[in-house]
């Protein structure tokens, strides 16, 4: 489970819709080229740290922390627009993103696992 | 929960990592203008309906059915091309939007609720 209580606005927190850990997926996308670079899980904190610092930052499921993209690969996200949709249960965050935005060094996350249409 | 057996690929279900539910987060982008439309979720079946049939199918955690996007509204997604992400646990899904992606009737469901940056 993440942290609580978190300096989120109250007005967004209220309608946020979190799945049962408390998280909801946020989707990085590079803001000039329309590239959808990687999914990512933010909690209240997280979101917020991502609307106040400039930084996309992230819960890392796996490692149970917060994750400021970048902060040891140097592939910096510099937040340039976030958006909840109609549901308010994903974030769309707008970046430019600094290098790689995938660990295995591709530019996005779906570069390399294309999977075949038709039968 | 979802049905099952699914007639996905079994190679790309051996790899696929679910949620807890069965699931995975499924992102819709326009193919030519890379606009991020919404998210939905997918099982194996929705997944193999999505690579089989053009058309982009969701599994609806509300309803808990498989969700044919356009089936009522007529907003259909032709499907352009799939891919995993690096850790297989989300979708990316390619389409041509027909008409409105959102049910709100915005073409994107991040349209209408744009968050303030900054303190």
């Amino acid at each position: 489970m993440t942290s609580t209580p978190s300096a989120l606005d109250p007005a967004i927190a209220a309608r946020l819709k979190r799945s049962a850990d408390g998280l909801v997926p946020a989707i990085a996308q590079q803001y000039d080229t329309g590239e959808v670079l990687m999914l990512g899980w933010m909690d209240d904190e997280a979101l917020h740290r991502t609307l106040t610092t400039g930084r996309a930052t992230y819960w890392s499921r796996s490692r149970g922390e917060y994750w400021v993209k970048g902060d040891t690969s140097g592939h910096v996200q510099h937040v340039k627009a976030v958006a909840l949709d109609c549901d308010a249960d994903t974030v769309l965050v707008k970046v430019d993103q600094i290098g790689a935005a995938c660990h295995t060094g591709d530019r996005t996350c779906f570069d390399a696992d294309v999977l075949p249409l038709g039968q």
